[in-house]
């Protein structure tokens, strides 16, 4: 495993012929993969499979509390999932709204909500010229809501602890910052858990602007890969401790524990905040739908059955991992020209190349037959300063396609590290 | 059958005596009912019982084109619906986007883009002071929307035909007004029809604000009580043909075909608006629910299937209907204290009695175990100006349940009537 830094320009030379006559066999395999997003294979839905049968005629469609759940009504979701996410995301039920089948919808409308209404301020539109701090690499769809808006986006770079807090606690003395998006544990793409350090320094501040909101977007609350999985501070309760529970806006789904495309997201606040989000849902809804928050609420009877669920999930997606993991050791360990992480949970493995190799990277998968997640995209307004960053995403393909796609990955880091070396 | 306005004062003391009596009666029932909302009963949604099972481990979850629709991606629907929706709402299927299980909701998120993003010119919210027509009696929840935003509303009154064209030819000219709204067919809570004229002055249309929008929520398009029903013009194809076809967008949902709460809602509009919409949903959501769309694409494979299931509908309906005309007539007719509409279709029968007396008929019932939707909702800002209009809402008791408000009702609107005329 030499250092590719350590070699000398014969040396290099050498290597670049190996690697290159390596990229054209694997480029001759005619291979097509895509993983460009964190899609949940289908192996893993089949895991529940049963929840259609779960609502129906034989089944009746009547809730705990007695609610015929086929008519309107029932603005912020049933009870049963209320108590359900209570437990994911750590407030009390009265304080969860339970939606329809899409978080990043309800961040948006939360978003549209700042902008037209404000949060017990001037709506942020007629302020004008207000800023979001966006922690990355992150989650490309936060920074587009962010950028749609017109709120100018402000990176900040993130720690093994999760965001630069020594950065974030000068920037929020700008009453035009209104807030900041965190993807708290398994973050997308580094795959990081905020230390105990960060989330109760995020919850002892005291912003500038009284209409801060934190965009605490907790997608893989309980998505460990292994038994031991990181922990997550409650920041609800940092917050209280702090009396800046109005601060923070709570964020999760059960898309990545059921369907995609067909299951049930939800958020919490303090009852101020989700005093201001149901005024607003009353008018732009009547409901979710209830039936498919049936389903879930008779899937997933308690949290334990939940949990149990999920380490099902692990184990379909842990090889995944292993596989993309065991290539990166494999090829790139001690070379000097990349670092990865190593999740406990998430849906990404975070890979940084050489400076100013990234883009080439992906050029040379896609040559390959690889789709990556477009380079850039974690940062906003797609510009990685650095040219580095690149978002694994082993979940979707099977642990066959990971690997052929970790080799062709590995191969291609190699291949744009050797080139700008030489 | 002796009219009021013709009576002597000694003639109504003793009918207002008689009225009394009967009205005591009715009120020692102890009656509780509701008709507030125009909620389907359940009867209409155990129709579709058999959609459940339309989607599951047994028969999969692949559409007509091989998406497996348990999976992310897909941000205007499925092909299938747009396909049925376009039978609905009149457009090629290239137009239509279906969406999540309200179409309410897409209203709101509509008026939200305009607000914050506009209709290719400045957003709504910036330009200021902008103003919706709003042709009333009308839906109590478009007017909560506009009313939401800030957009003042300036009341249009209806004719037997539709809006009044005359006015609003008028209002088009000042450029702060941005759009209308329209419910064309069996109207809330009329249950009017445009007419073809109407229809055609609409769609002939150049206001003076060119993000000028009419909101058409066709919500009742195939909601016929009897086998002729009312026939509403294609507005669509009148606004190609005066080039306007900018100037609409259309609304429609399965909310009173499959479930009020888990249906389907879809939208239409021409090819530039549906580039915005588009545009907006990119950032707003990954995509709706296929799954519930693909249990209704199978449970109606195509149009006729539709029309044969709304024909259940229409026979649970039908006699809830009647049972109100029934009443109306019986109590009501040659008294000059009332007059009501006998719809073809929709969901409301319209009442309007004596002016200023509708408050006081909603009280009498209401003390009488009925509650009616409170009087004023149909007007903008809750004001109805002649305290005059009640909808009633027969869909959701039972028949029986029907006649007993039936009776009520007209027993409270006669009390109201002879306490004003003495």
């Amino acid at each position: 495993m030499a250092s590719y830094l350590q070699m000398n320009k014969e040396q290099l030379t050498a290597e670049f012929e190996q690697v290159k006559k390596e990229y054209e066999r694997l480029k001759s395999l005619g291979t097509v993969l895509d993983m460009t997003r964190g899609k949940p294979g289908f192996d893993q839905m089949d895991e529940c499979g049963e929840i259609f049968d779960l609502v129906g005629n034989a089944t009746g469609f009547t809730n705990c509390e007695g609610t015929d759940c086929r008519n309107y009504g029932g603005l912020d979701g049933l009870i049963e999932l209320k108590y359900l996410f209570s437990h994911i995301l750590g407030v009390d039920h009265s304080q969860i709204i339970v939606g329809g089948n899409s978080s990043l919808n309800m961040m948006f409308d939360t978003i549209a909500q700042g902008m037209t209404h404000g949060f017990g301020d001037k709506p942020w539109m007629l302020q004008g010229g207000i800023k979001f701090i966006c922690p990355c690499p992150g989650y490309d769809r936060h920074f587009a809501i962010t950028e749609h808006f017109g709120i100018e986006m402000i990176p900040v770079k993130n720690t093994p602890n999760g965001p630069d807090m020594d950065i974030i606690e000068e920037l929020i003395k700008d009453e035009k910052v209104k807030g900041m998006w965190c993807v708290p544990k398994y973050s997308n793409p580094e795959g990081i858990t905020y230390s105990d350090d960060t989330v109760r320094r995020l919850a002892a501040m005291k912003p500038a602007a009284k209409d801060f909101r934190i965009m605490w977007d907790n997608a893989y609350a309980i998505h460990d890969l292994y038994d031991k999985g990181d922990k997550l501070l409650n920041i609800y309760h940092e917050c209280v401790k702090n009396g800046t529970e109005d601060n923070i806006i709570m964020f999760t789904s059960s898309s990545k524990i059921t369907f995609p495309g067909a299951g049930v997201a939800a958020e919490a606040a303090s009852p101020y905040n989700v005093s201001l989000l149901k005024k607003r849902m009353a008018f732009q809804t009547i409901g979710p739908d209830k039936l498919n928050q049936l389903r879930h609420a008779r899937m997933f009877p308690n949290f334990e059955v939940l949990k149990k669920h999920m380490k099902k999930h692990a184990n379909i997606l842990r090889p995944k991992f292993e596989a993309v993991i065991n290539e990166l050791n494999k090829q790139l360990a001690g070379k000097e020209i990349a670092e990865w992480t190593n999740p406990l949970g998430g849906y990404f493995v975070n890979l940084n190349v050489r400076k100013g190799c990234a883009k080439r990277v992906e050029q040379l998968c896609a040559e390959a037959g690889l789709k990556l997640t477009s380079v850039g995209a974690t940062y906003p307004y797609g510009k990685d300063p650095d040219n580095s960053n690149i978002r694994i995403a082993p979940s979707y393909p099977s642990v066959d396609e990971v690997k052929s796609a970790s080799v062709i990955l590995c191969c291609a880091v190699r291949y744009a590290a050797l080139e700008s070396l030489l």
